[in-house]
C-alpha cells in the first residue's frame, strides 16, 4: 500500500484516520509514561564511557608537563597539556587557547558581558551604543537566544540552508548596520539541525565587511568531535580564513568536553587572536583565581591526546548512532510520503530537526507533554521562544534507553499525525 | 641592653647604624636568593593535607545523597550535602547558599557585573545612577579594590579599627549618600588585619539605614574557619541580624574552601536570603550549565561535614601557625621598641599587617627585592594602590617553607631598619 499525502484525503478518510489514532493515542496515555527529551543530555551510557575520569589521579599526581603544581594558584590560561589537546582539535596553536572551567557558556556569557560593560578590546562598551543586534540563524540554540534576551540584545533571525545560515542576508545586513555587533554560528553540526557549513559559507563570514568595528562572531563548536561516522568534518579554519582577509580579531571560538566527558564536570575552551586571548586574560586577572586546573589534569590523563579523543568518541558514537537511526527509523515509518513532516538526518550532533505543518508544532509537544513525553519547548530553537511558522521541533535522542527513546518517537509521531489532522480539518 | 627608639638616636649614632645595617643588608644581597612572600598562597606542606581530595572518588562514586548523578547537566545550586557544609559553617538554612565553582572571587565579580548591568533585584542598573561608590574598609584586600576598579566604582576609604571598620565614618556616609552601593568587609581575620569584627561592629553594621535603596553587603568569609588556635571566632550572624532590623536582603556572604583544600581546585559558595538566593539562580540558569557537582562530591567525601573541616584546619594551623609565629619573633628581636615599627598579632587568617615610619614602605619592599625577597607591593592595601601614608605592608608567611621564611624576615628587618635610618636622617 503507497502512503498518499494528508492533504490528498477525502474529509471521511481524514475523520476515520483521526479516529483511529485517537485511540492509539489514547492508549499511550494510559501508559502513565515519563520520559524527557527537552535537553541535549548524555544518558547514563554515555558518561560511564568516562568513569575512568573519577580515578586517574593518584595522591601524588598533581603536577603538569610545566611543573605547575595543579592544586595551587596561578594558571589563569590553563595548563599546557590541555591547550595541547584543544588546539590539536581545533587546528591552532596553544598561544590562541585559553583552557576554562566547566562550562563554555559561561564564557560565552562572560564575554558578551565583558563587551556589554567594556567594549571590544577596551573599544566603546556595547551598552553605551544604544540598542545593539545579534544576527542568530534559525532554527538555533535557545541558550544563545536566552543570552540575547538577558542582555536586551535584540535577535535578527537568519534562516538556516543546508549549507549555513542565508549569507545574502548576512552580509547585507551586516556590512549595513553599525548596530549589528555580533553572530552566532554552530558550524558543525548545528544545534538543532545538525548542518555542517560548507567551505563558502565559512569563507563568506570570514569575509564579513561589518559596518560595526567591534563586530564579533561567536563561533560555538560544541560538536567539533561529536561525528557518528568517526569522520570528523573538515570545514575551513575560521581563525586563519579571518586573518587572510584582515579580520583576525573578530572570531572568538568556543568549546568544550560537556558532551565528550562529563556533562557536569568537563573542560571548556575559547580561542581567538593570540591578541585577543591576552585580553581576556587582563579581564580574568581581575575575575577569578583561575580555572580548575586539577579538572584539566584529569582529563589529560583520561584522553592522553587528540587522538585519545577522537578514539573515545568514536565509543560515544556507537552508542549515540542506533538512537539516531532508530528516530529516523520511526519517523520514516509513520511519517513518511504523507507530507505532514520533514526532519534532518544529520552525521553527528546532539539533535534532530523536525519541522511539521505550519502551525502544529505547539499541538504536538502538547500531545506529546499529555501523553507523559517531554519534548524541547515548540519555539525555543527561534528567538523570543517565537518561530513564526510554529513548525520546529528540536529532537534530543541521547538522553532516555533506545527502548524509552522508541517508545517516545511512537507517541511523537502519533502526536504528529493527530496535529496535521487537526490541522487539515479546520 | 635595652632598646632605645630610633628617633631618640644622636645623628652619629644613626650614621653608624645605618653603615652596620648596611653591611649586613649586602651580605644578604650577596646570597642570590629569590622568595616570594608577595600572595597568600598556601604552601606544598598545607596543599598536602587535602591530597586524599585527588582519589576519593572511585569510578561509580559520583551520586549525591538526593540521587543527583554528579557528572550530567543540572543542579545550579549545588549538591545537598555540600550546601549542608557550608550551611553549617556559617549557621544558616541550605536554602541561603548557593555552591560554585572554585573561585568565590569570581562570584563576587559576577555579582558586581550582574548589578551593574542589571540592578539590584531588577533595580535599576548601577551604571545608570551615575558615579557609584564602596566603601572600602582600609587596610584591605586589593582583589577587592582591583574589582571595583575594574568596574569604575569609587573607592572610599574608612580605616580599620581594632574592632573592625570605623564605624562612625560608614553610618554618616552610607545613611546620606544614596551613590554608595556597597561595602567590602572581611569579618573574620580581615586581610590583612587580621582583624575580627566585634559584636557591636557587626550589629552597628546590621543596622545601617543606607540612603541607596539597593546597598549591599559583600561580606568576603574567606577566613571563617581560619583560626591558629582551634576556636573559631564567634561573630553575630549576619543574615539573622539583618533580618531583625528589616535589611533581610542587604547582605552577601561569599566564602571558600581556596585555603582550606586545594587553592586552584576547591568550591566556594554565596549565602544570602532564599529570596536573593533564587534572583541569582535566575541569572545563573541563563550564565552556565551550573557548578561542577563532582568536585563538590569529592568534597563531601573527603571532609565528611562540618567537623571534618575543622579538624582538617586544626591540622592545617599547625603548620601555619609556627610560621606566624616565626614571623612575629623575628619581628620583635629586630624592631621592638625602635618605634619604628608595628604590626599585627592575628589568631587566624593568611596574613600579618606590617606599618612602617610615614614614607618608608615603598623603600623597605624596594630593598626586599633588591635582595630577592618579593613581598606584596607597598600600597596593595589600598584603593588605587595608595597609601596615604606610604605605611603599610602585608605579609603572607604561609608560602615558604619555615627556613625560608625566617631569612626572608631577617631581610625584611634589616629593610625596615635602613628605611627608618635613611628617613630619620632626611
Amino acid at each position: 500500500m503507497s502512503v498518499v499525502a494528508y492533504n490528498k484525503l477525502s474529509v471521511a478518510k481524514i475523520t476515520e484516520l483521526y479516529h483511529d489514532l485517537h485511540k492509539k493515542y489514547d492508549a499511550f496515555q494510559k501508559m502513565g509514561l515519563r520520559l524527557d527529551m527537552s535537553r541535549g543530555k548524555p544518558s547514563k551510557q554515555q558518561l560511564d564511557l568516562s568513569s575512568g575520569l573519577l580515578d586517574c589521579l593518584s595522591h601524588d599526581d598533581y603536577t603538569s608537563c610545566t611543573g605547575v603544581d595543579c592544586r595551587n594558584y596561578g594558571g589563569l590560561d590553563g595548563i599546557m597539556e590541555m591547550k595541547r589537546i584543544f588546539a590539536d582539535i581545533l587546528d591552532i596553536d596553544v598561544t590562541e587557547v585559553l583552557v576554562g572551567g566547566n562550562s563554555s557558556l559561561s564564557m560565552m556569557f562572560d564575554n558578551i558581558a565583558s563587551n556589554m560593560t567594556h567594549g571590544v578590546r577596551d573599544g566603546i562598551p556595547w551598552q553605551r551604543q544604544g540598542s545593539i543586534r545579534f544576527i542568530c540563524p534559525v532554527p538555533g540554540y535557545d541558550r544563545h537566544f536566552a543570552m540575547c534576551d538577558y542582555f536586551h540584545i535584540e535577535m535578527i533571525p537568519i534562516p538556516m540552508k543546508a549549507d549555513g545560515p542565508d549569507m545574502d542576508m548576512v552580509e547585507t545586513l551586516v556590512s549595513g548596520d553599525p548596530l549589528i555587533k555580533g553572530m552566532f554560528c554552530v558550524p558543525i553540526f548545528s544545534n538543532p539541525d545538525g548542518c555542517v557549513y560548507s567551505d563558502a559559507t565559512v569563507m563568506r563570514i570570514a569575509g564579513l565587511q561589518p559596518k560595526a568595528f567591534d563586530f564579533r562572531l561567536y563561533w560555538d563548536n560544541a560538536y567539533c568531535v561529536h561525528a557518528f561516522n568517526g569522520e570528523v568534518p573538515k570545514i575551513p579554519n575560521i581563525l586563519r580564513e579571518c586573518e587572510k582577509v584582515n579580520n583576525p580579531h573578530m572570531p572568538l571560538i568556543f568549546t568544550s568536553f560537556s558532551k565528550v566527558s562529563f556533562s557536569g564536570a568537563a573542560v571548556s575552551a575559547i580561542a581567538s587572536s593570540a591578541s585577543n586571548c591576552q585580553y581576556i586574560l587582563k579581564r580574568m586577572n581581575i575575575q577569578t583565581v583561575g580555572p580548575d586546573k586539577l579538572n584539566q589534569l584529569r582529563h589529560v590523563r583520561f584522553f592522553g591526546d587528540v587522538q585519545g579523543v577522537r578514539g573515545h568518541m568514536r565509543k560515544m558514537a556507537e552508542n549515540i548512532k542506533p538512537k539516531f537511526d532508530a528516530v529516523d527509523e520511526i519517523l520514516t515509518r509513520y511519517l513518511q510520503g504523507k507530507e505532514i513532516a520533514w526532519w534532518s538526518k544529520p552525521n553527528g550532533g546532539y539533535f534532530i530537526s523536525f519541522n511539521s505543518l505550519n502551525g502544529c508544532a505547539k499541538r504536538i509537544v502538547q500531545l506529546c507533554k499529555e501523553a507523559g513525553v517531554t519534548m524541547t519547548p515548540a519555539g525555543a530553537t527561534f528567538p523570543y521562544g517565537r518561530d513564526p511558522f510554529d513548525s520546529n521541533i528540536r529532537i534530543a535522542p541521547t538522553y532516555p534507553t533506545l527502548d524509552e527513546l522508541k517508545l517516545a518517537m511512537e507517541i511523537f509521531c502519533a502526536a504528529v499525525e493527530i496535529a496535521s489532522l487537526e490541522k487539515l480539518m479546520e
